[in-house]
């Protein structure tokens, strides 16, 4: 038996095991703040099977000496990083597996056809909130790490299992990892690709625009200016920016089948406060598409230069000008060069397991894999088994045979990237 | 002396002691729910003045039967209506001064100058919260009446002083005095029309539209449909509508210095609940006027059929039609015939008193009048002594002088409707 069909034959061996895993970790609510059980039995899993582990509370003064930090939060006390070493046998190149264990809200919970934490199998799916995003891809490159170990390989680099917090959140927890020193040449992250593999990932910024207008009495309306009426101006002309953004990537390969590549989407609009009174003010929300290669500053000043260019269409913004605050979501774009080696192990070994070629593309939404590639200077590539459209949707479920698949894929391409030490 | 010099001379030698009693009345903040110390001064007043009164709790399921009503209390414990008859000698022509005791609330008490029910008078100006809207002009017609009643004269026609709740929330007080059988041949309503007569008085009411879009992540936003896009086609529509109503009232002789008579003031629009998800619905809320002489099912079947007429603007509006839900203020319009007898009266005693002629205009808001008019078929003019910008507003006040001046106009026209029974 060859190591293809060892790796095989130990992943099918196992199957059962593997899932009461993943069904233990499922039933830990991890949303922000509620981390601790899931990284206490992740991190027991990764002392079990022989990794060198580090589990610790990321430090909110460190991380504020970053410009890619967001805080969300005072501090993360009670949501620990976790992350297993697997020591290479020589100073072969290293690898990182990324991935979050928080959780969104499970939302209404009486929506759910099963409870949102209970992990029920149904026809081959595992439901529960986090299935797909991400605890199924977790497990997936969890699987692929020890069905390595349990076949006694040693690799020459070294394999880094980071199980972060706060993805969902603004990234604090890889942006820890990072300042922590965990490099690595290139990293896997297993975010829900539905099995293709994401060379570029956008980024995402989250925006506030905030428009101003002249209260008067309903009755009297025409003693005033209505701040929905300018706030609509500015929707446009930021509809006009995303159109301008995205002419560019009409044609780039990973995009090419995307209506709109890098969305600005324009998710709240909320003027006035009194059905008789004049808005003064209208607020316009949104989530800020990043380019892949683009940096969040660059971005910025596009927005930016889009606002005081709004005095020219009319008037009334050059004595009011609208203005922006970036908060939320506030992630980078990430990626790896096109001919980045490990995009060729990962398809080459995605057409050994599945029979047929990988879809490559870009993702629509961010990702850690930003931090990674901006802040970390490591190369991120996304590829993952669950099924983007259910990823914070009720009744979340992933896939078991595409998260065994990745597993299998994975477990091949981690041998190849890190090499076997005969 | 003849009676014109007495009346004058009467409330001069009196200012003092009305300027007291309106500081007490301004000093009980009467909002919905709390008129009952105010109601109680003033009941007591009309008793001391040796006239009928009656003090009652209206019933919110006698309401319930008037068309005209809009709920906005389970009932009306501890908000009394005092009512207070001054019979005619004789069955001459019959007279209803109808005020509302109740004030919206202060606001941001910090914003004021002095304290919101101070009643301070400065520079000839009495401060507080309904000084304008409306216990000045209350005041106005209660001098009005004692003056009369202090020299002796006594009238051929009723005079009937309304002192009535829950105006700024719907009219219920109005309603229940119309209900309870209180009718007469005018009704003089002292809202802070600035010492113009308001032969006609706009109605008003609230409408909040449902706008719906399709949801869908901020990432793949093109899988959605924005219903502030949507929202935005109606807001247009809206504004058309507007333009549309107001045509025929260009030329009306009470509204041509008017730039928007019966203005639609769209005072809230909101969409969407998250900034990276596509909103599946917008609300739009305004305030609609209606115009003199038109009932409110005439203006609601205009709206509808607007809304009704998206969908040959946008198709988007065949499946999902756009609906409206009427609610809040909704006050029918007022007013009275444009030759009626009263208005002449009025605009004779105006040039006596103030040597000029009075100004004759529309209200660009809507009072208890169109409940008068509508629910009770009792004419109704507006003429009181407040200021309209000032009502809602901090620091609102009443000009004193502004004040005696309406008694003394309203005491003449009394006389001269009621007539002198000698």
């Amino acid at each position: 038996m060859n190591i293809k069909e060892k790796i095989r034959e130990d992943i099918n061996s196992k199957k059962d095991e593997y899932i009461q895993f993943l069904q233990k970790i499922i039933q830990q609510p991890s949303t922000s703040g509620n981390e601790l059980e899931a990284q206490t039995i992740v991190a027991d899993r990764l002392r079990d099977l022989g990794l060198d582990v580090d589990v610790w509370t990321p430090d909110a003064e460190e991380l504020k000496k970053s410009e890619f930090f967001n805080p969300r939060r005072e501090d993360y006390e009670g949501s620990p990083n976790v992350v297993g070493t697997l020591k290479g046998k020589q100073n072969g190149k290293s690898l990182i597996l990324n991935g979050h264990i928080d959780v969104v809200p499970a939302g209404d919970e009486s929506k759910w056809i099963n409870e949102p934490y209970s992990g029920t199998v149904i026809d081959g799916k595992l439901y529960g909130r986090g299935t797909t995003d991400m605890k199924g891809g977790n497990m997936s490159t969890l699987i692929a790490l020890e069905t390595i170990i349990n076949l006694g390989i040693e690799l020459k680099g070294d394999v880094i299992y980071e199980s972060v917090i706060e993805e969902e959140t603004g990234g604090a927890g890889t942006l820890a990892a990072i300042q922590r020193g965990y490099k690595a040449d290139v990293a896997l992250i297993p975010e829900p690709s539905e099995m293709k593999i994401f060379p570029k990932q956008q980024g995402s910024l989250w925006f506030e625009v905030t428009v101003e207008g002249v209260s008067a009495h309903g009755g009297t309306r025409y003693e005033g200016v209505n701040a929905i009426e300018k706030g609509w101006v500015v929707f446009q002309e930021i509809m006009n920016l995303e159109e301008q953004r995205n002419e560019p990537l009409r044609e780039h390969p990973l995009y090419k089948n995307n209506p709109i590549p890098i969305p600005i989407n324009i998710g709240q609009f909320n003027g006035g406060y009194f059905p008789s009174a004049v808005p003064e003010e209208a607020i316009i929300q949104g989530r800020y598409g990043i380019a892949p290669g683009e940096t969040i500053e660059e971005a910025k000043e596009q927005f930016q230069s889009m606002l005081d260019n709004l005095k020219s269409l009319d008037n009334w913004f050059e004595k009011h000008p609208a203005t922006v605050k970036w908060g939320g979501i506030h992630l980078p774009p990430g990626g790896c060069e096109d001919d980045h080696p490990m995009l060729e192990i990962l398809q080459n070994n995605y057409l050994e397991v599945e029979k047929e070629e990988a879809v490559m593309a870009g993702s629509t939404w961010a990702t850690d894999g930003g931090l990674l590639t901006q802040a970390g200077g490591i190369p991120s590539i996304v590829f993952g088994p669950g099924t983007t459209s259910m990823a914070h949707f009720t009744d979340e479920y992933v896939e078991l045979e595409k998260m065994f698949k990745t597993a299998e894929i994975t477990a091949l391409s981690i041998i190849e990237w890190c090499e076997i030490n005969e």
